[in-house]
């Protein structure tokens, strides 16, 4: 076995510093194209006029065109009369003024004279050049219209037709060759069944789709295998092919058959092998035969962010431009994040604005999770000289979406159930800006969340195990000063999951004490732990008599995922999860699980929205759908907390 | 001749509200994609994943895969020695793990032992599922990956290919039949000469363009004549041609050649046809044969207002999404803006940050100016029951580029150079952010502007004629209080402007005076006609013995193609806006044309790069090409003035 390291790790700044001394100011070449298909493209030149705009005299108005000296003295006592065809000459918006006219007299200040088919009466006198659009009076032939570097937008492209230039010399739209290596990828063009270790060859439509919204032209390759002779005939042919960025994916970490970074030095240059940032470290920069070659890391996240910060800035100056920035916000981080020192961190967070203040909540940080980037608003950066952030701290975000569509945003934090999804697709479906978040860390940690401020709702169902209620005592005694409703969303089922056709043969909680039975629990503060707990409990068992009960997972479909997969044999978990993965069931409880509503939230339009949605008949039936669910009291408010006490409870 | 008046006029959010009612709730055909080719796309149904990802356990890091409990108990002085193929098995990242095993160790962690190929040597214990994806981390089978109306993003495409999504249903791109209609219209693409009276047709290639920032697709048919009934016949067959939007341009206005309102009213129904905003009043809002159709004005101002305000939410609302919103800042508005009564005014302004005040300038207002909106920065309404909003007032403003990008406009107030384009377009090829924005209003109101903060600097060539100097006694004058760098531009040529071959055989200012010369003349406080004035006073010529001299223009070039139109016969410019349109020149007078520099924007990063530029040689090159110019002073700070007293002047 081999074992690699990192050349020398440059700091981002250093690396992005490096890159663009190398590359910064190469532009594509300059092409000649239509007007007409120029949106987008940027100016390679400045733009003069070849003709003004007007280009002649003509009338701003519908009416007639005069010589402005005979209607000198017309008034209401003495009125003029004009002759058509020799003194007035009928004309529309946009004619020429005929020879020897100056002026147009709007149609509303022209009377027909009774009797005199051809003779017209003024009543007012017209001024020179009166609604007259003059030449030149847009644009002067001659005159600059638009600057080099300038990307131009739809106005832009009528103001170059209207003066005349019908094509425009403008940067090529680079030429990013991506090259998908590795012998585990599967193209998603003939995806049929998957084998253990094989992956759908993703990033490459992730790579050209971020290629094409920097306005390049992305040329996905062929998936090659993880050869050294395939990478190097990739580059050499890249280099040939004409393509302006050649980006290679993966091989670029420190892995035993990550040949890439050799091979760009073998053929060119290697100015950068890894970057003290997370995700996205193992990023190479290099240049063969003058190109700009790039190193994408194999982790979809890594090599969004490694795209972001080196190859997006790289495209943009290669059409003359620097990259769009980010918006940025300022938000109080919902929960203390720790970073490596040494390594800038991006951190995905989600965002919302809770009881008036902006709260970023971090999303789990793994660079293998793409969902990690789908469900982001934004991304925090932890400087490498910090070793994290503290909860309640004032941190930047810079936003994945325009600002305004934050304040759509509804935070849920707490317990996991499958009708969430229901709720955050219906709520789609009737305003397409609305937005539902969910983050899965248990009944009691929402309700924390909504102490703190963090989250405008909780999803919650805490067995009071003393007399068999849920949530009102836990309200109680973790929500004091916190102003609530209690919302019931649905009824439920939970039960043991098991593998389908239960080989185990597991009939009861006391087959879970057996030697070859592997469980799979979920997190403490959870509410299926609390309701497994007090299972055990009656039962008189002890957790050390179950093997397994130390493995956590945070959601009912990971404990089902787990049981599917085989890592455990038993997990307990609501009836809709077992379903969905066509898990075996053996029921234990009906619960009631609420969601719990900040009170400063309840009466937002977007939580009236939540509330219409959870009470409609189609919500019930499409829950009633995924089985195990008792959706008929869905939408009931069976508890107002004032934070002191119950004003009301059913 | 024939009258027109509209039906009934409607408000903007009457015709909006309307319009909604009419279509707000239809969607285009979904059809199923290729999840590779669906960026941009948006999502006609929630999106559930097929497999989950990972599929497998998997190696999260290089090394070799364990049973934990194998290695349960090693530390530095008992390390336990396992056997490669037997205890351990060599993963990369990735690999799948052997059965038997539920983690990896990291090969950091991984010692070989001397003289034994197949052994290696662990120090320290794994525990369970350490360093493995296990099955499901990202994305559980049958869970929501992303919900109905959703557009994609280049991370949502891999998400959906992780999850073996790799077709999506989604709403078709909404195609847009584009008539544009006019006798007078001549297409770009084949352009030659223009005759008095036909225009380029480029309202056509806005509107496409704007189509495709909406996601639509377009389809821009042939011109047609203004005939009755070319238009029905474009309207129905698209109809035919399964079009989803139909737009009719122009032919929409009360002029006597608008059928387009009566065509629609024959086919099927007019819901609007008049809406009180400006510009963009003419609009018709209607439906044939249960497609939208748009009668969009003719002006390409108000084509693209009555696109903005109706096309685009209904392309974006055809695809279940609402349009985005344009960020919106609060600014100071530069000049009172006066409107009619009754109309919603959008008027167009360049924006820039001077002396920590954010100033919104407006710029000229004709609906028939497309330089109005290529030049502007950001949109501020006037709403219907206001008359106008007066100048220092608070307004919000529309943003047409991102906002941080107001940080890298100069704005420039005052005379006007044919200079000043092109030390724009250095700025541009220096850095694509700066924008230099320039209203030519005259020397004198550009000393104005800088007082009352409106402006970074201003061009400026006041003569005084007591002494012969410029600029210096006018900013003792005007500039109290508000210290500026006196920074010298050019020398420069001014003289009188003729028709080319000189048939009026004008040769010296007395010709002024004849009955058959017209002149043109520059607006009050302008250098230019500052100087012009002193001509005819050294001349004991009277105001009122000039033919013309009520006829004022703004700019060099807009007299100079005042005199190439015919509409006058002499005018006083500088040599470059003759030789720009091939004018003749008599020279009258070299004269120094300066720009005064706001002292707290001098230090400015952006006015120091202006300063480059003009002191380059570059600049000077180009500079005494255009002609008439001496530049060789380009960029010497000639006097620093604190607001009391000139601390330095030359």
């Amino acid at each position: 076995m081999k074992r690699k390291i990192y050349l020398k790790m440059h700091t981002l700044s250093d690396a992005q510093r490096i890159w663009r001394e190398a590359f910064g100011s190469i532009r594509t070449d300059v092409e000649e194209i239509q007007t007409t298909e120029a949106l987008g493209r940027v100016t390679a030149e400045p733009v003069f006029a070849q003709r003004s705009v007007p280009h002649y005299h003509g009338a701003a108005m519908d009416g007639i065109a005069v010589d402005a000296a005979k209607t000198f003295g017309a008034n209401e006592t003495s009125p003029i009369r004009l002759r058509i065809g020799q003194d007035a000459f009928p004309v529309d918006t946009g004619d020429p003024l005929p020879n020897g006219t100056n002026a147009v007299i709007m149609i509303e200040n022209v009377f027909p004279v009774e009797g005199e088919e051809n003779l017209v009466e003024i009543r007012q006198p017209a001024y020179p050049w009166q609604h007259v659009r003059k030449v030149g009076e847009d644009i002067v032939a001659g005159e600059l219209i638009l600057p080099v570097n300038h990307m131009l937008r739809p106005a832009d492209l009528g103001a170059l037709l209207a003066a005349s230039v019908t094509s425009v010399k403008v940067y090529r739209r680079p030429r990013v060759w991506i090259q998908p290596t590795g012998d585990e990828l599967v193209s998603p063009l003939d995806l049929k069944a998957l084998d253990p270790g094989q992956i759908v060859e993703f990033n490459g439509t992730i790579i050209a789709s971020l290629v094409k919204t920097c306005y390049g032209e992305p040329i996905l390759r062929e998936i090659v295998p993880d050869k050294p002779e395939s990478i190097r005939e990739s580059i050499l042919e890249a280099c040939r092919s004409g393509a302006d960025v050649v980006l290679i994916n993966a091989g670029s970490s420190a892995g035993s058959e990550d040949y890439t970074v050799h091979i760009i030095e073998e053929l060119g240059t290697v100015f950068v092998h890894g970057v003290t940032m997370m995700p996205g470290k193992p990023v190479i920069l290099g240049e063969v035969k003058g190109k700009p070659v790039v190193g994408i890391p194999g982790y979809p996240v890594s090599a969004i962010i490694a795209f972001e910060q080196f190859v997006k800035p790289l495209l943009w100056s290669l059409q003359g431009l620097s990259a769009p920035e980010p918006p940025i916000v300022s938000a109080i981080l919902a929960r203390k994040v720790a970073s490596k020192l040494g390594l800038e961190e991006f951190v995905r967070v989600v965002l919302g604005r809770v009881g008036g203040e902006l709260v970023a909540v971090p999303i789990q940080r793994g660079a293998g999770l793409i969902t990690s980037l789908t469900r982001a608003d934004g991304i925090v950066r932890i400087p490498h000289n910090e070793e994290g952030f503290d909860a309640g701290r004032k941190v930047d975000v810079e936003l994945l979406k325009p600002e305004y569509a934050i304040a759509h945003n509804i935070i849920m934090i707490g317990s996991h159930d499958n009708t969430i999804d229901v709720i955050a697709s219906e709520l789609k479906a009737r305003d397409s800006r609305l937005h539902l978040s969910s983050s899965n860390v248990g009944s009691l940690s929402g309700l924390l969340a909504l102490r703190k401020g963090h989250a405008h709702l909780a999803g919650s169902h805490l067995l009071d195990t003393s007399d068999g209620t849920y949530n009102f005592s836990f309200i109680e005694k973790y929500l004091r000063g916190v102003p609530v409703r209690l919302v019931e969303l649905v009824k439920r089922q939970q039960g043991f999951m098991l593998a389908p056709g239960n080989p185990k043969n597991i009939r009861s909680i006391h087959d879970l004490k057996r030697s070859d039975v592997r469980f799979i629990n979920r997190q403490a503060g959870a509410g299926t732990r609390i309701l497994f707990d007090y299972e055990l409990q009656q039962a008189g068992i002890s957790p050390d008599q179950i093997a397994g009960y130390d493995q956590e997972e945070y959601t009912h479909m990971a404990v089902a995922v787990a049981i599917l997969s085989g890592r455990a044999d038993v997990g307990m978990g609501i009836y809709a999860a077992a379903k969905a993965l066509g898990l075996e069931f053996i029921p234990i409880a009906q619960e009631r699980y609420d969601l719990v509503i900040r009170e400063d939230a309840f009466t937002d339009e977007k939580i009236r929205l939540l509330m219409d949605v959870i009470k409609s008949d189609r919500f019930r039936s499409i829950v009633r759908d995924l089985g195990g669910y008792d959706p008929s009291n869905s939408g009931s408010v069976i508890g107002i907390w004032d934070g002191e006490r119950w004003v009301e409870r059913t």
